[in-house]
């Protein structure tokens, strides 16, 4: 498609280009803009339909709506702007450098400027700060026929018409109904008779993660976001649920791989960018696992006069780590996906604490049996053995107090990820190891 | 709430529980039931009303269903597949054990079990297995006035209303509608001029991964399901789509932490459960780890000489492994989401290498510095910066080939993640690491 619309160009077969950009879907224009030229992009932008321009540009990349504001004349600002969803503008505004901010504050009309503020000044990652202000509100004494009135008239530049909220004279909302409820009800009937009154809201200091779980627990295509005194101030819709969904999983994704998280795509990220999300990790626990390095040293006249426990260094932190993996992963998605809460922590640690057990006896016995196949050395195999026992025990314990801990302490619990634990759980595994080793053979 | 529960039913006062479970969400009395004994959760199942029943019976855990089946009577389980939408029938009979199953669809009615059998034919994970069949299907040549009497008259027991699908007398999709659309505009206009023509399809035997992807970048509401004919066969819903997604996300979290996946909750799923899933592949990488310790019991004269050289191998193994891991969650998130492709290996690879290239150096850097002025000794620095180099080449190289290979042979590229790269990088990190000790010391 992308090699079909640059041959449209430099053909110069505008009208035919403008047929193939009205077949196309937005998110399907915008991929390829953000693959194109600046020059191209901004050409390409400007033979759009004025509706469908803003809806491309609100999914395009960060850096292609950066590059292609600066292309853009004033008043070609001012037609984008106007088109846009507020939660769309706040999105663009919270992500451009300020000279265009600036620009784009200022072709803006005065009364979509003061919504974008006002929503501006929800702390960033709460629902506040992801909710829209175009939703269709209805009043309980109406009838159904006026409600489809109201919905006719106010609905063609709401984010979402199909589920409408009934307030009061103060804001307050009192219900929620949809279309597919008022379509299916006798016209006559009165919103406030067949609106469902007990309504799930969210208030506008939630953290976006949370409305993510409501959405994927609850299955609503909208939810209410409401104020401190029940007034509301604002709707979530699904699609925007969703995008949260994706980036704080990628997000969680990127923490527990110790990288420090990025909102730009693996390609539109440079060379140099990645490097620099990656080091400053690399660096911290490259540092601290001198630590376990400084411990082995402490230990030379042991494996200076049995060299063979050098051997079962890697193996023992090896499986340290990904036995401290598995339950942090666990624990920590349980955190995000709010299966698991923080009162439940003595409960993960039992369950932990007896799957270690579990693990630990069955990973000795196959590593005994090895061991003294291949040594003949009952005392090795019961040394390592043990080793084992205490190593899968504490990255276990770690792996699911760890996470809690750092929820408890407001931090994110993925930065308790594998790469930390590991590096702690080697430390104490190499120590338990040269212990037990030193007293079983008498070194 | 939960507690409220169990008060009105030890207090016999039915009818207060009554009206508190009427103002309930489906989705907060599933949860309930989930966490009830299984009497109770009967008892309490049977006090729903019916139209609300089936909704809360198909939010519920697996193992919660399997029970509350086993518990109620053959005209109650009539009950619950009458209301219950195909797709979420189809779900129900995939996870039950055989001998509920035969229940189950002989107490469903015989065209609701011809659909659910033709449903169960398509692969599992793919577009058919997760659609449903109940939309709302309009003709072109329909007044958008005939549209609404349709949609009131069929529209109840569908899924959802509110995209409409146009259709040809030999079922071939012609186009889409939304309510929105159709409330919008004058009623006498057909359906035929106000449609979508330029309709984007899912054919049934795609991944339902690739959906979910399709539904975060077009942000619909719901996306029709065609056969190789372009026949319409059913669509698929949002909440559906952000089911699989968590799901997918759930899934590769356990995959790269070397855990086999598993469909319950983590309270959910038994100690025993939880061995069995974790031990497996804690076995394997167990076992290859030995190779990197029997590589090390090679250069035992070289560490009995220089025993400073074994306080080096935590730090060398976990620095490799974290490298690794960075670039193989990457790439697996890439290919997850649909942004990397298997075509861009080379581009992928090349931007790693790089990034590699910057990493190794700093890495080198402030870790020769560390051993120079604890040690002073530059030798010693050299050996294990070139060995730094080497190791976050060949960690940063395995974590971007080994998921794309994964992926090339329709394995998961999950599977290639951090346990599994840190394993080989380990063994090759020691490999290169002793041999040019050996040469650098002479010994």
């Amino acid at each position: 498609m992308k090699e079909r619309i640059i041959e449209l160009i430099s053909n110069k077969e505008y009208k035919e280009l403008k047929k193939l950009l009205n077949e196309m879907n937005e998110s399907d224009i915008s991929e390829i803009l953000d693959e194109m030229s600046d020059e191209d992009a901004a050409f390409i932008f400007r033979l759009l339909e004025k509706d469908v321009s803003a809806d491309v540009f609100s999914r395009m990349e960060t850096s292609t709506q950066e590059k292609l504001i600066e292309n853009l004349r004033d008043n070609e600002i001012k037609e984008v702007t106007s088109q846009l969803f507020v939660d769309d503008a706040v999105d663009l505004i919270s992500e451009m450098p300020a000279i265009l901010v600036k620009r784009i504050l200022q072709n803006t009309d005065a009364s979509k400027r003061k919504y974008i503020n006002e929503l501006l000044k929800y702390p960033e990652d709460s629902a506040g700060s992801i909710m829209t202000i175009e939703f269709v509100d209805l009043h309980e004494n109406m009838s159904v026929k006026d409600a489809f009135e109201r919905i006719r008239k106010v609905g063609k530049n709401k984010e979402t018409i199909y589920t409408c909220y009934v307030i009061d004279d103060k804001r307050k909302l009192v219900g929620v109904t949809t279309v597919k409820d008022l379509l299916l009800c006798d016209p006559e009937k009165l919103v406030g008779d067949i609106m469902e009154t007990s309504v799930i809201t969210i208030n506008t200091h939630v953290d976006k993660e949370e409305v993510a779980q409501m959405f994927d627990k609850y299955d609503f295509l909208a939810m209410p976001v409401v104020d401190m005194e029940n007034r509301l101030v604002g709707i979530i819709t699904i699609d925007d649920a969703m995008d949260v969904m994706s980036e704080e999983a990628n997000e969680d994704f990127e923490i527990m791989a110790a990288i420090t998280p990025s909102e730009n795509s693996y390609f539109n990220t440079s060379v140099f960018e990645h490097t620099k999300n990656r080091i400053i990790w690399l660096l911290v626990l490259m540092l601290s696992a001198t630590i376990t390095g400084t411990i082995i040293t402490h230990y030379q006249n042991a494996f200076s006069s049995l060299p063979i426990l050098v051997a079962f260094i890697p193996m023992l932190m090896d499986t340290g780590g990904n036995c401290g993996a598995q339950s942090s992963t666990l624990i920590i998605r349980g955190l995000a996906t709010g299966e698991i809460e923080l009162k439940d922590i003595l409960k993960c640690w039992f369950k932990e604490i007896r799957i270690a057990l579990m693990v630990g006896v069955c990973l000795a016995v196959v590593n005994g049996i090895r061991i003294f196949i291949q040594y003949q050395n009952p005392i090795l195999a019961m040394v390592i053995g043990i080793t084992l026992m205490f190593t899968v025990m504490i990255s276990k314990s770690l792996g699911c107090i760890l996470p809690m801990a750092a929820k408890k302490l407001n931090l994110d619990p993925a930065i308790m990820a594998s790469p930390f634990i590991t590096t702690i759980v080697d430390a104490c595994s190499i120590l338990i190891y040269f212990n037990i080793a030193v007293i079983a053979f008498g070194i």
